[in-house]
């Protein structure tokens, strides 16, 4: 059976088809944000993205001047760290690190009857040098670290990637973001995941490549 | 703000409202099928793998028969790998493993003009050990695992998982699979993705420990 083997090809074209089919809503995004959303639907072949992402005027911006500094990624899942190229970040001194399979936080969760995810997120966000945070899973962990910049114990992040998929707790924990002041970009409603939050950074990076190369 | 903060009490909920959701469509499904289902509408927050999931008479009990028998899976991306229960597989002999990153595959797919799916694919399906395939991302490695195993290169497999996402090719490689006599699961038409992939086999993997423990 004959099939395209090249993989420039195979990205070329499938970015042209997603261009061609959101029609005229593209026109609804800002440069910034409109290779974002063609990232995501490339990566979940989910036309809905389109409807269902914001961003906070400022999330692009504050990203890649973070980016630029240095500084690292907290991921709520070792997927989003391991889906991340390591070779882009590595060229802004950035590295991309999760928590919730490290034993003492396991331990901890155990012991508190918490999620894993609230004991990650609690350790990496005082981490002075975390951040950008990708949030593609746990809706605890989305709202523990709302709790600790609310209550002045972490500074503001330069960018929340808000997307944890599911039923409980998701859509609620996407929506205390929107009017916080916190840069930041979500999917509203239920859907998003791992592949999701790594494909939104990489829509971030692959522009200040298009800008300026490395 | 308050928030369920026990892990187990947010899973059994979800699979509660998922099943609520579903309604009448969960009787098309064998109880081996449906726990599948169920997991990827939990990976996913989208219902519509409910039509789109399709599955061979045996793929089920042709994977725990291969579990149970120790062996390799293959993943078609490093997040399928990584995505995977280290411990769960452990307790079967398994380990997952993907070559996509592999500085070999890397080199070789460069010179020959084709993507890294392909030959990482070939290195791994001439693997015996290799009894279990999962595909997330790359229709070229569904394809090209196909021709082997038509040309006789390459023994059928115990399970092919076969979810590439995409625009180009995604749908049509998934065609090849149904009639093949080849034990597998496909998600039809341009939707998956290596979260879709991991939650397939999370959904065979629990049912062993439902039915026998470990």
């Amino acid at each position: 059976m004959e099939y395209i083997k090249k993989p420039v090809d195979i990205e070329l074209r499938s970015f042209e088809i997603i261009e061609s089919e959101l029609g005229d809503k593209a026109k609804s995004f800002s440069k910034e944000h409109l290779p974002i959303v063609k990232r995501v639907i490339h990566t979940t072949a989910d036309f809905e993205y389109a409807d269902l992402l914001e961003f906070s005027e400022d999330a692009v911006e504050s990203c890649i001047k973070a980016l630029k500094e240095g500084g690292k990624i907290y991921c709520d899942t070792q997927m989003i760290a391991n889906g991340l190229s390591k070779m882009t970040l590595g060229k802004f001194g950035y590295s991309a690190y999760s928590l919730v399979s490290d034993p003492e936080v396991a331990k901890e969760a155990k012991e508190r009857g918490v999620t894993r995810s609230i004991v990650g997120m609690e350790k990496a966000a005082k981490d002075k040098d975390t951040k950008i945070f990708l949030i593609g899973n746990a809706p605890t962990a989305l709202f523990r670290l709302k709790e600790l910049i609310d209550s002045g114990e972490v500074e503001k992040p330069a960018l929340i990637v808000g997307v944890p998929v599911g039923f409980v707790g998701a859509s609620e924990s996407k929506e205390i973001l929107p009017g916080s002041g916190i840069p930041h970009i979500i999917v509203k409603g239920r859907k998003g995941g791992s592949t999701v939050a790594v494909s939104i950074l990489h829509g971030i990076l692959y522009q200040i490549y298009k800008r300026e190369g490395f």
